[in-house]
């Protein structure tokens, strides 16, 4: 299974996309879109659409996991974010591939086992299950990896407990 | 000139096409686009994106207007509604059309003259300019309708400007 893992955002976009093979993770191709400042909105909305699209064609991924977002600090950025969210996950639509949301607590779960982690402590745990010798940079591409890791544990998760229903 | 004036939403988006002809403002066409809730977030934003994409080839405007929301009720109110926008404007953007933000003061200020107008007064004025026998419904409809009627005067204040500009 392939997942696309996605940390959305107008000015960066981290994505990265890790195929689970039996109880490994493998790193496949990771890294962010980059649109620029004072550009208008809707041509850097088509950026991130067009590299959104070309990303998914280009590596087939059968899921994709977008971290829910809460952040109470700036409701413009809310709306930004979303925009940059919105035509991320119309690109999955459009492709028939599922899209899944986690929240960060999620995340945190299930790439450190506590809620409450420290980001660098995500981060670290991203590089070694990924078995990666330095940990991606920017923070957007780490927290990408991030949600695909926690999607790929969680199916991992779901398909033991559906193993335990089915005896 | 041909506007589309959008209220962006992801239960219910409305819209409203008038035409600039001279002065005089006339509707050409306006309505909601609905998606069922309980229906995964993705199909609903590819349902937006494909009435959306259906309407400007449909109408094929000149321009498209919306409003620039600021509400600071529920930020997850705020990304539903974000990402909602993001896949209308890029429609837009996918078909070369400019797209233009306004505030609801300006709103509230090109179609009423009056920055603290009362939602009633705007939908009001929004009849009268159209010639409507009747204020439309839902509310989502005369917002579209408010914002693109917003536009078309901007655009002659934006025009005379220029005209004294030049002269």
């Amino acid at each position: 299974m392939r997942v696309l893992g996605i940390d959305p955002g107008i000015a960066i976009a981290g994505f990265g996309f890790i195929d689970k093979i039996g109880s490994k993770l493998v790193p496949v191709q990771y890294g962010c879109i980059e649109t620029e400042a004072h550009t208008p909105q809707e041509t850097r909305l088509k950026q991130v659409y067009d590299s959104a699209c070309a990303l998914m064609d280009k590596y087939k991924p059968d899921t994709v996991a977008v971290e829910k977002l809460f952040f109470n600090k700036n409701v413009t950025t809310a709306f930004a974010v979303g925009q940059a969210r919105g035509v991320i996950i119309l690109a999955a639509a459009q492709r028939g591939l599922p899209v899944t949301e986690y929240t960060p607590l999620q995340v945190k779960q299930a790439v450190v086992g506590y809620g409450r982690a420290e980001k660098r402590q995500v981060q670290e745990m991203v590089r070694m299950f990924l078995k990666l010798s330095a940990i991606p940079k920017p923070d957007d591409v780490a927290d990408a990896l991030a949600v695909a890791i926690c999607h790929a544990h969680s199916s991992v998760l779901t398909q033991k407990i559906n193993e335990v229903t089915r005896r």
